[in-house]
Order: C-alpha cells, then sequence, then structure tokens
C-alpha cells in the first residue's frame, strides 16, 4: 500500500502546544480526494525511573484534557533540535529532582498516527537519585511519589495508571525484563 | 491533590475529528490561572482478534498524521450512545469483515489526558471468522492481515506496529495471558 499524495496543507490555528492543519490528500489507489485533520505536536519523551532500592518514580498531576488528577511517568516535550536522551534525562530531572547516569531506550511509538505527527520515545532509568529540587514549567504542580513494583502494577491492571502512552511504556519494560 | 476549577471554556474551532476548546482554569493549591488547549474526542474502542487457527488480524492503512502507512489492529469511534462492546463488534465487523460471538474486555485507558478528553476500551476477541465484506467508512482503504503470534511479537518489538494504543493493547492482553 501506498501512501497519499499531499494536495494543499492548510495552517487553521495554532494551539498552545501544537499547529492544527487541514490537508487535502489523494489516494493513489481509489483516487479519492479528502480533507483531514493533522495536529503537528513535538516529538515526546518518557522515563520509567527506578531507585536502587527498587521504587519506581511516579509524578501526580492535574490534566487538562480529562478534567482530573492522574498518576504518571514523568515525561514532557523535546526542545527543538534536543537529543530525545537529553530531553528525557531534563524532563526527569526538572520534574522529580531525580538524576541518573545512564539511559536504556525501551521502545518509541506514535501516539496517534491518525492525527498527530509526532512520536514519543521511552527511557529507562535504573538506579535514579534524587540529587536536585524539581525545577517546573508554568502551571506545572507535580506531587512525586516512588512506588513499589506491586503498587505499579496493582495500579495499571485496575485503571489507576491508565495513560496509554505509561501502559505503552510497560509493554517495552515488561518485554525488556525477559531478555 | 484536587483538580483545577475551570473559569471559562471557550471553543475555537471544529476540526472533522474533534472540538477544540480553550479553557481558562485556577489551581486550588497555587490560586495560578492559566488557559490551555482542550481537544473534545468521541470516545474509542480497539480490538486484538485471533482467528480459530491463532492468526491476529491486523489492518494496513494509510495515516495522516505520520504520513506513512501503519499496522494496526482494528478500532474506531464510538458512536453517539454507543455501548463500548458494541462498537467493538461494529467496527471489527466493519473494518475487517471478522465477527465473533464474544468480546473480553482488557483494559481502557486515557489516549493523552493532557489535552484529550476521551477514553479507548481495548477488547480481546477469540475465534474470530470473516463472515462479512468489509464495509468501510468514507477515506478508509483497509487492507486486513493475518499474522502469526511470532509475527506479531517480532513488529511490535521492530517498531513496525508502533501505534501507543496497539502497544498499551498488548501490555492488557499479556497481563490476561498470565492470569
Amino acid at each position: 500500500m501506498d501512501k497519499w499524495k499531499t494536495l494543499e496543507k492548510k495552517e487553521i490555528t495554532r494551539g498552545k502546544i501544537f499547529r492544527y492543519y487541514d490537508v487535502k490528500r489523494q489516494s493513489p489507489d481509489s483516487g479519492d480526494i479528502g480533507n483531514f485533520d493533522v495536529l503537528s505536536f513535538a516529538h515526546w519523551v518518557n522515563i520509567i525511573a527506578i531507585t536502587p532500592e527498587g521504587q519506581y518514580v511516579f509524578v501526580e498531576q492535574y490534566r487538562c484534557g480529562t478534567d482530573r488528577v492522574t498518576l504518571e511517568i514523568p515525561g514532557g516535550a523535546i526542545d527543538s533540535g534536543e537529543d530525545p536522551l537529553v530531553a528525557a534525562k531534563r524532563e526527569l530531572r526538572e520534574e522529580t529532582g531525580f538524576t541518573c547516569e545512564e539511559l536504556i531506550h525501551l521502545g518509541t511509538v506514535e501516539p496517534n498516527p491518525a492525527f498527530q505527527t509526532n512520536y514519543c520515545h521511552t527511557y529507562l532509568a535504573k538506579d535514579v537519585k534524587r540529587t536536585e529540587n524539581q525545577d517546573l514549567d508554568p502551571y506545572e504542580e507535580i506531587t512525586i511519589h516512588e512506588l513499589s513494583e506491586n503498587e505499579v502494577r496493582e495500579k495499571l491492571m485496575s485503571g489507576e495508571v491508565n495513560h496509554a502512552l505509561v501502559v505503552a511504556a510497560f509493554f517495552y519494560y515488561d518485554n525488556y525484563l525477559k531478555n
């Protein structure tokens, strides 16, 4: 199957975290022409961070989309031109104050290829230590939790932790543990 | 941690698959007031469908966000007022022509609680059979693939299958298999 041909791309508006385009494309198979929503985002990173004691570092924060407080792994947007691994170390440090020597790339997902342009890279940070204070962005209010392996598993299966990018991160982590 | 208070909600524009709002909210902790992007979507379903021969039903289609052809499990939007389980059976049937008696709920994720309002429910469909023809929406062009267990695992780990909602679905599926 071949990809569709882009005939027109028009910026509709800019949000605070995306640019919204209307894109006219044509199927090479059927010849059909349609207009589609495309949201251009920065690429993202997230990090499964584990202390030497085997505790997992989670962040509790209010989320505007679902209008509720969530429990997630640390993560955020990659700055323009920034290496994903550098971004992962930075986001971990800024959101939690935890740092580490080495990061292991676990996997990379497309958050939603249907309408989003971006990727999310997942890293594993082992033996993280709290060496700094949080350095939060405007409107970021984050409470840090250190959860045991059992607590993480229970919250993933009960749905208390249910961010798709976090669940996907643990898919890769479980496969990393198998090898 | 308490959720933020909504002070104003203004519709900026309507896309084809979402409504885009600018929402002004106030933190109960700091008193900070900020404006945030919120995209209201229909809720979604996706389905891990397996034939009596143990083959997994995947759909190949062009995706406008990342501008490439992807390999995913079947899925789609829940119609207004539709039961998620009914939507899952319908999307499986429409996209692939495969049907089944029973669906098992594996898990429910928030695709992105930071700015999206919706949920995605994942189901397992065992012993699916191709009893009907595809019944595709406008601009849907889908090629069906039946993949072996080994092929699915190889494509998940190589990144050929990398839609976050599909990867998350397999996290729940692997945990279902453990129990």
